[in-house]
């Protein structure tokens, strides 16, 4: 039943254990295997603009087109290392001597390029090496700068385009799929093993802290992104920071957080209760627990018809329906999810601004409204959703129990 | 002397104590009271290029001038939330629904604009409103995607500039000095304490988690930049990334890393002896230590004889000019330094590509030659130099030894 009491706090061995090397190892190869056929649906959208080449700078999609790493924040000093060239026959990865033995190494299939702050200096050569004459560049990405000094360049065209390879990375494989849901599982595990830790007295940051020492330690490469720990009235602010006030008794207590797992992401929102829950918290959170699992029922409706899917804009209508049904329409103002992958949020998308197109299949993205109470209380409940149309699959990645669950006493 | 060996492993407490909450209240105290001054600075540039208003999207810069924070990495899923227009009185933040709350406290000045995924649909009113006709526009952040977008909403003329708040980012204030040394002293503190846990058989992983751990909680708000911790032929990827192969004995040990304290970091690469060091890695070592005596020596005599101070490019030529000498110029990829503050890299650069201008002061910068050995082994050393011409002052505010120290053992 929605919004019922968790009868018995989860333990870590109630979820799965963290990836093997051997699961590493499969996925690698996995990223090696599907590399090309990534590369061939690139490829195919290139006559419908007239372009024989594409620029990327962005280090996701550098990582899935050509298996050149970059660390969270590692693109805020690696230059113009990583940005990609991708032609008919061929594709070249710059990087700076710093990046080199690395490119070689992860990039097999391409030609590195020793390219230092001076791209636009050696555009001309790079461009007629792969023969490019009309290339579509990512102008969501590439800034206006390099936009202007490339093209003064010469030699080639440039096309702006965008969203080709985030709709590509949208749809999902098994290999990634996989990893997503063993991030999830780190991420589960961790907040499991915090539960005897949380008290009335604690700080949120302590909290975070220990946290994000499990999902460190337990199996993830890195942090999704830096976890949120809100008490109270803090948890009114969706995006605000851990801090150092102790948690009163009475509070909720809402995390929102993920592991990273070979690149790939995973993202939770659980809204605990620190002590007996008040009144209007549980009736909030029981709100926020019948919108979630409207949502999820659509989507599950859909894929037991055969799909196709709702689109991202109806099934956030799903979620937001029953709160503004509730009075509290002005307090959920985020979208109801967003896809993940290589990247904490990515297509597709869910919210009163997506489009009307079917959500792609196979897919992943989050389920996650929320009510905010400013200076009082905020609820949000967040899931995983893996989504498979032809597979008949509707199954919630992130396993970690989402009735009433009250804490730290 | 340079390249001795260190006679005693320092401890902890042979660094400054963390910060204080009276720091910290300080520090914000500073913040509030240079940003008019920032302001006026960037105002006092709108008339050499004829605009009225400036509009960035760098999160730093909406740090530096407005007072708004996005934790590291926040920017990839936070839209336009962040995003700034200056005008000749009045200064725009835009925030979505979950930045409404924090934005209005953090960017007090400001008038907080609820923008979503609609800034060009919103562009003429804000626009309007601020009175703006001719807008400078970061082009070196902003996507060439938004800035088409943007120009077509119409009313004002967009002019590209780049480099004005990197340029006033690398003057630093007092205060801002304070907080990178109060970094620096929370790394150095770190890796003191990490010494006893360096021996054969760990990896570089675990002693790179460890290390973090000492830095998240030893008074840092987080990581500069996530921790290098590379041993043996590793040390010669000058990016690599900590990997979970035993540390072996006589292998060097690089540690690259940085802490955070109130958004301002550090940078320090300390390269350690796992017991007995081989005769090669003491030549490079000692060649190493030498180059960055020599960058750090040539600064010191400039601001003895009352500045200029070299450029970056002499500064670097200073340090390379050692490295060629011995015959390792092609072992030297990259460039010998650059500015830190609420950038992990920001200007000055001191490289091959730098300009001939005289280093600004007062400054930070770190000098931190290398010489990489493909298979073999990698060197480098770095510390972060306060430099201020005027008081006299040139200052490694990065403390840890840097003789040749021999653990693990």
């Amino acid at each position: 039943m929605i919004g019922e009491r968790v009868d018995r706090a989860p333990g870590p061995a109630d979820f799965a254990e963290p990836p093997t090397p051997a699961d590493r190892a499969r996925w690698l190869d996995a990223d090696r295997i599907d590399r090309p056929e990534r590369l061939a649906r690139l490829r195919a959208r290139f006559a419908a603009v007239g372009v024989d080449t594409y620029f990327g700078t962005r280090s996701e999609h550098s990582r899935y087109l050509t298996g050149f790493v970059l660390g969270d924040g590692e693109d805020r000093v690696s230059g113009s290392s990583g940005w990609f060239l991708i032609g008919a026959d061929e594709t070249i990865v710059c990087a700076d001597s710093r990046y080199r033995i690395q490119a070689g190494r992860q990039a097999s299939d391409a030609r590195i390029e020793p390219v230092y702050g001076d791209l636009d200096a050696r555009w001309v050569e790079l461009v007629d090496g792969i023969g490019a004459r009309r290339i579509a560049v990512e102008a969501g990405a590439v800034s206006h700068a390099t936009w202007t000094r490339l093209a003064a360049a010469g030699s080639a065209e440039l096309v702006p385009v965008e969203g080709w390879i985030e709709a590509d990375r949208a749809i999902k494989t098994a290999a990634e799929l996989e990893r997503i849901g063993a991030a999830c599982a780190v991420a589960d595990r961790a907040l499991a093993a915090l539960l005897p830790e949380i008290r009335v007295g604690a700080t949120e940051r302590e909290l975070a802290l220990r946290l994000e020492w499990s999902i460190r330690t337990g199996g993830a490469d890195g942090l999704a992104f830096d976890v949120a720990c809100l008490a109270g009235p803090e948890a009114a602010l969706p995006h605000g920071s851990p801090g150092d006030r102790p948690i009163l008794a009475g509070e909720v207590l809402l995390f929102d957080f993920g592991a990273k797992v070979d690149g790939y992401r995973s993202d939770m929102t659980r809204t605990l209760f620190v002590g007996e829950p008040s009144a209007r918290d549980l009736a909030v959170y029981r709100i926020v627990a019948e919108a979630q699992a409207s949502a999820i029922a659509g989507v599950e409706a859909a894929v037991r018809a055969g799909g196709p899917l709702p689109s991202g804009r109806a099934v956030d209508r799903m979620a937001r329906d029953v709160i503004v049904r509730e009075g509290h329409g002005e307090h959920f103002g985020h979208g109801t999810g967003h896809g993940i992958g290589l990247a904490t949020h990515e297509l597709p998308h869910l919210g009163l601004r997506a489009t009307d197109e079917p959500l792609p299949s196979p897919t992943v993205f989050s389920v996650e409204p929320g009510i905010y109470l400013d200076g009082q209380t905020g609820v949000r409940i967040e899931d995983l959703l893996a989504v498979d149309v032809e597979a008949g699959r509707v199954e919630s990645l992130t396993r970690f129990p989402k009735g009433i669950l009250v804490v730290g006493f």
